[in-house]
């Protein structure tokens, strides 16, 4: 497996574009993305479990019901939520791509992310609609740009790896920097693969990872309304196709969590405000299930998060989030450690304070990326869990966010 | 009922004092505080859902095995949690706290508030004790000071009632400001009543009570690892004991409560680093355990609670938390509503967005309380959360709390 270039377009068949067309005010931010493939793919895709959901969610869901699809078109800007007419512009959005791209309307995953409960303006999109098709190229940056709402930075990578005897390529964008806590879906993902899957191991294989990548990221504890992960599969590898498990589908699990591990670290980074990517690794929990809950909680800690800018080695606060989490944990065997690239300290052990350096502690914790190192001495069970820490500009980013 | 001045002390037989004994380096902050009940009294008590525990609350619910106890001896700037000596050091304050007033150590409630894991030195307390048992008198203010960490403000009410007959007092004090979302039981709360009630009638109304009043607030996620709710009732008012359910009861009942929700809405407002109080009011639940969970989603959500410091009428994010939220909500039928001493206005019906203004919006939202009204048009079911917007200074404050 190795980690090549070009994104979401570096497997075989896939291109893609990104535009400004005017739903943003902001003429230098894109905010209409276009991904094909060149011939139709097998597809999956997971959703928030938001009682609120977009409009664009129901409209792809009742695209996918044959596990196909050829195209995502997608907006930022306006998420197309809480409108009354939100089915009608999510139908129109994926008209407007169809018949730009002579595909079936039946065909095109939609997706939208932005304000809430403003209505969606069809006119811009119709209007950039031809633009946008005719500049399809091997452009997963511009449609990266196109998707992004308060993000920072692009969150694009790819790989290549080997299913029976062939090259196959995986790659991926990805948006999400606020109203990040997903469960069983998450944020913006589209993924384009050229390797030969059917439609049910695709799902399989999708919905089996989310749940130790996207599903234990959390910028905010806020699950949003519209996100979706997205997986097209166009066989363009021309390996035999995986319809059961086995070694091939192994080999393809093992390249889509290097690619979504790699994503789940992006968007935790970017988180909104963010200065720190906080990695919470749990170790020795009774399950695995406990071992993510407690991850979870305290990577959700806003006094963890908050003591984390502060480069504060608050122990007291991480074990503070394990002990309300709900999970069944032994607190009196509980152990943390912080690193970093300046190295490791053990603060806690056996559930209470050890002496330690707080100069060294400081010098660890003043970095961009901070483990959070959890032993609980009671089990086999382990998880990761990905966030960043609590900021004035997560404040700022989010006090004044629709003027 | 009548809202009346003396807070702890208010009622018959209670005299309170606080000073600063040296646990905070501050000498302005007083870090110690005791509650003294002339005659024994009916004591009961909620703790903390936490399993990372307090060591007071260990020693506390020892002491309250018999429904009895006649003082309080609380310190703050050091939580006395995750210590291993904690329990020890706890019951040498019980201790101490009982010789200097004469009773018996069982009798003594004892707790702490402050930072998690840092050993509490027990000679600071030792050295103040004798003056401030001396000192004792109609302090309610300086107790109130005496328990306060990051609170702003002082809080104490204090209320008078009639049972059988006779006019009974029932006054708190209260502190709590950060790590605030209780689950069963809260922040520390100390309350005083010379009504005479039995201890497992006294322990009813306060269980029943918290449901909807501590139990509503959340300043940050954080459930504290120290938090208790305590009440003593010395039965000096004179009526007949309260033993079982009746009017008496119910007259009492209505008086904690009152006591309850004026501390509520005073730990809201003054959640660390707050500009406003936010209350959410939750009508029309298919369920009254439906309306709490919404309720304390929405009141939870960082992003309404920067929306509503940056006086934004966001509110598609009040619906994305009532969609999270995990309870069973028609999201078609919601309807919202902002309202505060300027006015109300509708921002969301049938669970889509309105025509509204904006600018009677923001003169609405600038308010330092504000109420978010949601009628969700699916029964009879209403709840009433507290909580508080998030702001830079939350974010200053707990970036470096121990520093």
């Amino acid at each position: 497996m190795e980690i090549i270039s070009g994104g979401v377009c570096a497997a075989q068949g896939f291109t893609a574009n990104g535009i400004h067309c005017g739903i943003r005010k902001n003429k230098d931010k894109r905010d209409l993305a276009l991904i094909y493939s060149q011939v139709p793919a097998s597809a999956a895709a997971v959703y928030t479990t938001n009682l609120v959901k977009g409009a664009p969610l129901y409209v792809t869901r009742k695209h996918l019901t044959n596990g196909k699809a050829q195209a995502v078109i997608c907006n930022s800007g306006n998420a197309n939520t809480c409108n009354a007419d939100g089915i009608e512009v999510a139908e129109q959005m994926s008209d407007l791509a169809a018949k730009a791209l002579g595909i079936a309307s039946e065909d095109v995953i939609v997706a939208s992310t932005g304000v809430i409960g403003q209505p969606l303006d069809i006119a811009p999109i119709a209007g950039g609609m031809e633009a946008l098709a005719a500049g399809l190229g091997a452009h997963s940056q511009l449609a990266a740009e196109g998707i992004m709402t308060t993000d920072t930075k692009r969150k694009e990578l790819a790989v290549s790896f080997t299913v029976g005897g062939k090259t196959c390529k995986i790659g991926g964008i990805a948006k999400g920097s606020g109203m990040i806590h997903p469960n069983m879906a998450t944020m913006l993902v589209f993924i384009t693969t050229d390797c030969a899957i059917s439609p049910a191991m695709l799902q399989k294989a999708l919905s089996t990872d989310i749940q130790s990548t996207f599903n234990m990221v959390s910028v905010d504890g806020d699950t949003s309304t519209n996100d979706m992960v997205v997986v097209m599969a166009n066989g363009m590898a021309g390996n035999d196709e995986i319809t059961g498990e086995g070694a091939d589908f192994d080999a393809f699990m093992q390249a889509l969590n290097t690619l979504t591990v790699y994503l789940c670290r992006c968007i935790a980074a970017d988180g909104e405000g963010a200065t720190k990517m906080l990695e919470c690794k749990l170790t020795g929990a009774k399950t695995e299930a406990i071992a993510k809950t407690v991850a979870k909680s305290v990577i959700c800690s806003s006094l963890t998060k908050a003591a984390m800018f502060g480069s504060d080695a608050n122990w007291g606060r991480v074990l503070c989030a394990i002990g309300y989490s709900g999970a069944d944990v032994d607190v009196t065997k509980v152990e943390v450690s912080f690193s970093s690239c300046k190295g490791e300290i053990l603060v806690c052990k056996d559930g209470a304070g050890v002496a330690f350096s707080e100069e060294k502690a400081k010098e660890i914790l003043l970095e961009k990326e901070i483990d959070i190192l959890i032993d609980l001495h009671d089990g086999e069970g382990s998880a990761t869990a990905w966030g960043c820490d609590l900021t004035y500009d997560y404040v700022k980013i989010n006090g004044d966010y629709r003027t």
